[in-house]
């Protein structure tokens, strides 16, 4: 693992076709692609295929809304969007647990969308001794200068992973011996749940929760004790609340 | 109390001197109040005193930044922004509390100032069955859209009441045999402490936690367990993470 985690890098936007083609070329972390509605011309297309071989998330959208975001004037119906944080690798995570001499602790995160949110998870990850923090590539937010800010530093200590596929990566770690938890209104109360261990704990997607495909991953599913009017809480909030009963059942344990 | 808490009504920009002046003879809630720095003639003078009277939030702000908020171009130096729901009144939390036969249970909010905190406490305190949040009159933020649509409805449930005095409101209520905990660093774990009965949990400003003469007011000072290598949580994460443990205090004392 490097000295820092999740090493600073520049947040930008690229513009243009060939800038974009060369920032793909050269290895950078791109968060978010978004392309000209209806353009399908070579370097376009060009484009579109690294999108697909990267994972990067592309975004369909008018000539008004490029013109609104091109800070050069010249984004030739392409702006890339670039991480401002690069991420870590699977392997940090668990040296960073095994460096500690505790059982893996991550949170896995299907598809937050708020950068507010992302960077809170993170934050309450950190204090609440998670060794780290995965999320998937596509379409939900990454490593941007709003999510640094809302993290508060923690970004700079707690290892967070990009993976192409949440339910996938599931099933790897399961094989180390990790057990998943997901968050969901349905599921046992989380108080009646053994969540000590080594333990993933999967928090959905700020409108639609969990989707189907990781819920049937899960070994466990936790719900939170609700007693108001409403339906659910705030992401980030869900998150503190489950990550600090799993802190709580591990002091509990010793 | 009445059919719907903390009442919607229009949030809104009120410009000019005259119409500000209206507002505040009229009763209007206005939330905050901007006035061009330095201006001290007639009618600014009468609005200040206004504003002392009724406690109005002022900030002082330059020309440029008055004409980037105008919608009307014609603000004479000052602007208005008025509330986007009414609020309750301390009796609303009472009722409701005996309405469910349960110990009233509170949040009061010690100069919160992000709206999307305060929107996330509110979807919070309806859920952890909280009967109302108190908030103060002056710097925090107030009942704006942002917050109403951060609260996910649950404003329409949970009766927000604003006070003058945060400190002397948790003195009349300790009458009424309310006990207060805040959250802090240094404080007791809150898994030691009883935080069953009629109790009323004080979260701190973002950045300087709880105010010394309210801290002082509080009978017990709760802490969460943190493992990390950053400060403090979010503070709507350390709302959601405290708020839950008297929901889980509360059910086990049954």
């Amino acid at each position: 693992m490097s000295e820092m985690t999740n090493e600073k890098v520049s947040e930008s936007y690229i513009e243009g076709r060939n800038p974009v083609i060369e920032a793909f070329r050269s290895g950078k972390t791109i968060d978010k692609l978004y392309i000209l509605d209806g353009a399908n011309d070579g370097p376009i297309m060009t484009i579109k295929r690294e999108a697909k071989k990267h994972d990067t998330y592309v975004k369909y959208v008018s000539k008004e809304r490029l013109d609104q975001m091109s800070q050069t004037g010249t984004h030739q119906g392409v702006i890339a969007c670039t991480a401002a944080y690069e991420y870590s690798e699977m392997e940090d995570i668990f040296e960073l647990a095994e460096k500690k001499g505790e059982a893996p602790f991550v949170y896995i995160l299907d598809n937050i969308e708020d950068p507010h949110n992302l960077g809170a998870i993170i934050r309450t990850a950190n204090l609440s001794g998670a060794h780290g923090v995965i999320i998937p590539k596509n379409r939900a937010v990454g490593l941007t200068s709003t999510v640094a800010r809302t993290s508060a530093g923690a970004l700079n200590y707690t290892p967070v992973v990009r993976v192409t596929n949440i339910s996938k990566t599931i099933e790897e770690l399961k094989k180390k011996g990790m057990w998943f938890v997901c968050a969901d209104m349905d599921g046992e109360i989380m108080y009646n749940l053994d969540l000590t261990g080594s333990i993933g704990l999967v928090i959905g997607n700020e409108g639609e929760g969990v989707s189907r495909l990781v819920r049937e991953n899960c070994d466990y599913i936790a719900s939170i004790p609700m007693k108001g009017d409403i339906d659910s809480l705030n992401a980030s909030v869900a998150a503190g609340v489950l990550g600090f009963e799993i802190v709580r059942q591990r002091l509990h344990k010793k």
